[in-house]
C-alpha cells in the first residue's frame, strides 16, 4: 500500500500553519481548515481578507507597546484619556481586558513579558526602560501596576517600583480583588473593575 | 466611564471570524489574533497567503465530493487507484483519516453528512444519486461503506444498501473494530486499517 497524501500541498500548507494558532492542535487545525474550505464565500474569503489588512495595516505603538493600526495608537493619541495615569500591563490581551472592562479611562504601558530568569527573560527583555523614560518626560503622576498575580509578575513590579525610585509618581497596583495565582485576561469585568476601583499603594 | 473599543476595527474583525473556527470561541479567538500579529512574518503573512491560495485554488471534486485544487481531484483522476472500489464515507474529514491510515488504495465517494430527519437532512441533502449514478456508468464492483458506527450513519447506510438494490455491486461494511458509537475522525490509524482489511459483507 502506497502512503498517501492527505491532501494537496495547498491545503496541507493551510492546515500545517493553522495548527500554530494557540488553541488549534494538528486534528483541529485539519477540522478548521475543511469549515474554512466548505464556508468559503462567508468564512475563508472574509477571512483571508482580514488578515491581509492586518499585515498591511497592523503593528506595534512606539509609545505603550499595543498593536494597532495607527502609531500612536488610538489610546495614545485619544486627548480624552487621563494623560496623567499610565497602567502596566505585561501583554496587550490584558490591555484588552482592562478595556473590555471599561474600568479605566488612562492609557496604558505593555510591558512584554514578565521578569523570568529561569526563562532567560531580564529587564533587557521587557520595555522596563520605555516605561522610566515616559515617567521622566510625561508628566505621569500615577502609575498603576495592572500585572498578574504570579510570583514573576510580582517580582517584576518590586522591579519596576525600584527602577521609578526617586520620580514623583506615585506607584499603585490592583487591589486584592485579583485571585492569587490567577491571570487578568481569565477574569470577568466586574471583577477587573472592582480590583481596580480599590487600587492600593504599592 | 465610556464604554472604550477594545482594538480597533480591522483587529475586532479579525478576531470575530477567528472565533467562527471550530475549537476556537471568543476569547481563544483573540488570542489567536494576538499570536498572529505578533507573530506576523512567521505566521500571519503566510497564513494570509494559505488561505488565498485556498480561496483561489480549492474547490468540491464534482466526481466524489472531496475538496482538492483540480477538478476532477488527484485521487479520483489517479490511475493507479483501484478503479471498481468506491469508499464511501460522509465527511471530508473521514476521507482524510483513511488516507492518512494509507488502509486502501481505491477511489472515495462523499455524502456530506448521513440521514437525520431530526436535523432536517433528507436523501436529497446527501450526496447519494451521484452514488447511484457512479455506481451505474462506472464499473464498480465494490461500495465499502465506511460509514460512522453511529444510529445515523448506520440508518443511511441501510438506505444507500437499498438505493443499490439491483445493481451488480458488492456492498461491504468496516470490520467491527470500529468503536460502536465512534467516529472515524478520532481512530488511530492501525485501527482504521485492521477494520478496512476486516471488512464484512453488508
Ligand atoms: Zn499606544
Ligand atoms: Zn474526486
Amino acid at each position: 500500500m502506497s502512503q498517501n497524501k492527505v491532501a494537496g500541498p495547498e491545503i496541507e500548507q493551510l492546515i500545517k500553519l493553522l495548527a500554530k494558532l494557540p488553541g488549534l492542535g494538528p486534528r483541529s487545525a485539519r477540522r478548521a481548515a475543511l469549515h474554512l474550505i466548505k464556508k468559503k464565500d462567508q468564512l475563508l474569503v472574509p477571512l483571508a481578507e482580514a488578515m491581509g489588512v492586518a499585515v498591511d495595516r497592523i503593528g506595534v505603538c512606539s509609545t505603550c507597546g499595543t498593536v494597532d493600526t495607527s502609531d500612536p495608537c488610538a489610546i495614545c493619541a485619544d486627548p480624552r484619556r487621563d494623560q496623567a495615569t499610565l497602567v502596566v500591563v505585561e501583554d496587550v490581551a490584558d490591555l484588552w481586558a482592562l478595556e473590555r472592562a471599561a474600568a479605566i479611562n488612562a492609557r496604558y504601558h505593555v510591558l512584554g513579558g514578565t521578569l523570568s530568569p529561569l526563562d532567560g527573560i531580564g529587564p533587557d527583555d521587557l520595555n522596563i526602560t520605555g516605561l522610566v523614560e515616559r515617567c521622566r518626560v510625561e508628566a505621569i503622576s500615577e502609575v498603576i501596576l495592572a500585572i498578574n498575580a504570579t510570583v514573576e509578575g510580582q517580582t517584576t513590579a518590586h522591579y519596576i517600583t525600584d527602577q521609578l525610585t526617586g520620580l514623583d509618581v506615585s506607584i499603585t497596583r490592583l487591589a486584592h480583588g485579583v485571585p492569587v495565582g490567577g491571570e487578568l485576561d481569565y477574569l470577568d469585568e466586574g471583577t477587573l473593575a472592582q480590583a481596580l476601583k480599590a487600587r492600593t499603594r504599592f
